[in-house]
C-alpha cells in the first residue's frame, strides 16, 4: 500500500477515471475514521448532522463553481447519466409531446431511445453519416418541442460542442464528460446533468442542476423517484443517497475551488489539449480522428497511420506507466482521456512516448 | 487516523450501518491502491478485467450464500430500494393489472404508492390500525393479482415476518433490512431485492435476485434502465455501475462466507436478539413496542415506561460509546439496530447500560 500521494500510473481511463491524489487520500482516511468520529463514512447515517453537512456543501459547491443563478437547485441521484436519459422525458415531455435531440454518438443515441419510448423524439441533426466524427452545426430547433437535448462532449468519438446552441425551448444538456472543465452560462440551461465518474467523483452518483421553474409543466403525475422537484424538495434525501460517492464529490469540488475554480481548470485543460493535439498534428505517424474544430479537450482520439505498428507502440506506452489509452471498440485506435484531475505531466509522459516512437519509426 | 481495527464505537445505526471492521480496512486500502495496481478503486474502469471479476464474484456470492437456484440472476443497480418500489410494477404489472401488497409500515406504504401510480394496488392486509406494531396474518392473496409484494422486516417499527407467506402469484419481497440475516427459500420468490446499506454493504447499490422466467410477461415495452432482464443480459453493466459500493459488497459477502455463511450469521443474530429482548422483558423500566411474536431480530424497539428518565438514560449510553439508538420520529423511544456485522459485545455493552440504569432507577 503506497503511503505517499505520488502518482505511480498515468491514468488516461475514459471513466471512471483519475481524481486528485489528495482526494484518494482523504477518502481512504474517511473510510477508516470519518472526521474523527471513530466511525467509517460507510457506516454513518445519512440523517446524521455531519453527512447532512456533506450533502449541503456538495450541492452548494456545484452552484458556486459553475456560477449558477441562486434559484437553481442541485440534487445527486443514483443510476448514472443513463437514468438521466430516462428522467428527462419524464420531467419535461408533455403527453403527446416530443423532445428535440442532436445525435452526436452513443450517449445521445441512448437518450433519444428513451425519449422515443416516452412518447416522441425529433432528431434535429446527427453526425452519424461520418461515424460521429464531427459536431453538427446550423440546425434548427423546432419551437413546438417540449425541450431540446444535446450531449456536450462525446467520450467515445472525441468530439465536443465548442459553442452551445441557442434554443427557443428549454435547453437540457448531458455534460457527463466535460462538466467543470470550462465555463458555462448555467442560466441558458433548464437542466444540466452529469454522471460523476469523469470530472466530479467516483461512479455511483449523478448530478442534476436545474431551474425549478422549468419543472412541473407536463401535467403528468410522476413517481416520486422520477420527479426531480420531489428530490429537490427533500434536499436530495428522499431516499438514502449514495453517501460515499457524494462525499468524494465534495472532496473533489473542494479541490477545484482551492486550486482556483473553473478558470484555472479550463486553463490547465487548454494546455493539456494544446500539447496533445499539437503532438498528434506534428507527427506524420499519427492522425486525429475528428474534425479539427470539434476536437474534445477531454478525449483526444487518434490512430496510427500504419496499424501494423500498434503492438510496438502499445508496448512502449505501457512501459512508461501509461494506462487506458486504447480507443473504444467502435472507433479503434487510441483515446487519451484527459479529465480535470489528469496532470499535465501525464500528457507530457504520453507525448514523449509518441515523439520517441515517431523517431524510431518515422 | 486509527491504524488498528479495534472498535471505538458501538454503532447501532439503523442504516447505513456497521460493516465488519476488516471490510473498512480493506476498502480503505483499495481506495489508495486496488489490488496492487497502483490505481485507486475509484479511478479504475468498470470494464477493466479486475472490476469485471469483482462484479462477477459479488453476483455469484449472493446466490451461493442464499442457496439460490442456478438459473436465478443477480444484478446491482443504483437508486436504493425506493427505485425497487418503482421497478416492481414496471417489470411485473400487466396493463390494467394490479399488485397485491401487505402494508407493514413506511416502506410498504411507499411501495404501494408506486404500484398505484403504475396502475393498481390491492392492499390485502395492513397493521396501520396499531401503528404497524405487528405483522398481519391469515390474509388471502388474490389469484388475479399480477404479483404479491411484502416487506420482510420493518426497520422503523421493529417487526419482522417470522414465516413467509405462501402466494398463488409471483412473490416479491423487499428484504432491504434482513437480507443474509437468516435462511430463505429463494425458489419461493420471483424477486428478492434489497438496498445494500444494512446487511450487505454501504449506501449506493441495490441488489435484485430474480427468476428470469418470471420477467417479460407484461407485454409492455420497458425503458432499458427499468428492465431487470436487460440489466441481467448486460451482466449488470448496461451502464456504469456503482463501482465502489459493489466492491464493498463483495468484501462483506466474502466475510460472511468465511465466518460460516448464513447458518453462522443466523446463530449470531439469534444470540443478540435473545440477549436484547431478554433484557427488555426482564427490566420493568423498559417495554418492547411490538407484538412479541413479530419482533424483529434486526431492529429491537423499546421505550422507557417513564419518558422523564430519557435524558438520564441517553447520557449513560452515550458515555458507554453507544451510537444511534434513538427511535425513529414516528415511533419515539429507542431502536437498537443489530445488523449482521454488529458484534455481540456491542449488545452486551448496551444491555449492561440498561441493567445499570435499572438498578439506579428501578
Amino acid at each position: 500500500m503506497p503511503t505517499d500521494t505520488k502518482m505511480k500510473v498515468h491514468n488516461f481511463s475514459a471513466g471512471p477515471c483519475i481524481l486528485p491524489q489528495e482526494v484518494f487520500q482523504k477518502a481512504a482516511d474517511a473510510v477508516l475514521d470519518f472526521e474523527g468520529s471513530g466511525l467509517s463514512i460507510l457506516e454513518i447515517s445519512h440523517r446524521s448532522k455531519p453527512f447532512e453537512a456533506v450533502m449541503l456543501k456538495s450541492r452548494e459547491l456545484v452552484k458556486e463553481l459553475l456560477g449558477a443563478p441562486a434559484h437553481y437547485q442541485t440534487v445527486f441521484l443514483g443510476g448514472g447519466a443513463s437514468m438521466g436519459f430516462h428522467l428527462v422525458p419524464q420531467n419535461y415531455m408533455k403527453p403527446g409531446g416530443k423532445g428535440a435531440y442532436v445525435n452526436t454518438g452513443e450517449w445521445s443515441t441512448r437518450a433519444i431511445k428513451e425519449a422515443k419510448l416516452a412518447g416522441g423524439a425529433e432528431v434535429v441533426a446527427s453526425s452519424e453519416d461520418k461515424n460521429f466524427s464531427y459536431i453538427p452545426k446550423g440546425f434548427t430547433i423546432p419551437s413546438d418541442a417540449d425541450y431540446f437535448h444535446f450531449t456536450s462532449n462525446n467520450t467515445i468519438f472525441g468530439t465536443q460542442f465548442k459553442q452551445f446552441p441557442e434554443s427557443p425551448v428549454p435547453m437540457i444538456c448531458d455534460m457527463s464528460s466535460d462538466i467543470f472543465s470550462r465555463p458555462v452560462n448555467v442560466k441558458d440551461f433548464a437542466l444540466i446533468y452529469a454522471g460523476a465518474q469523469k470530472n466530479m467523483g467516483p461512479a455511483g452518483a449523478t448530478m442534476y442542476l436545474f431551474d425549478p421553474a422549468t419543472l412541473g409543466k407536463t401535467g403528468k403525475k410522476l413517481s416520486p423517484m422520477m420527479d426531480l422537484a420531489n428530490h429537490a424538495a427533500k434536499d436530495s434525501m428522499y431516499n438514502t443517497p449514495p453517501v460515499f460517492p457524494i462525499y468524494v464529490i465534495m472532496l473533489t469540488l473542494e479541490w477545484m475551488k482551492r486550486i482556483g475554480g473553473i478558470a484555472e481548470i479550463a486553463k490547465r485543460n487548454a494546455a493539456k489539449a494544446e500539447l496533445m493535439y499539437g503532438t498528434i498534428d506534428r507527427l506524420p505517424l499519427f492522425n486525429g480522428t475528428t474534425a479539427k474544430e470539434d476536437r474534445s479537450d477531454m478525449n483526444p482520439t487518434f490512430v496510427l497511420n500504419d496499424a501494423a505498428l500498434e503492438p510496438a507502440f502499445d508496448a512502449m506506452w505501457k512501459e512508461a506507466g501509461i494506462n487506458g489509452i486504447r480507443g473504444h471498440r467502435s472507433v479503434g485506435g487510441y483515446r487519451a482521456s484527459m479529465y480535470n484531475a489528469l496532470p499535465l505531466e501525464s500528457v507530457k509522459a504520453l507525448t514523449e512516448v509518441m515523439e520517441e516512437f515517431a523517431k524510431k519509426n518515422g
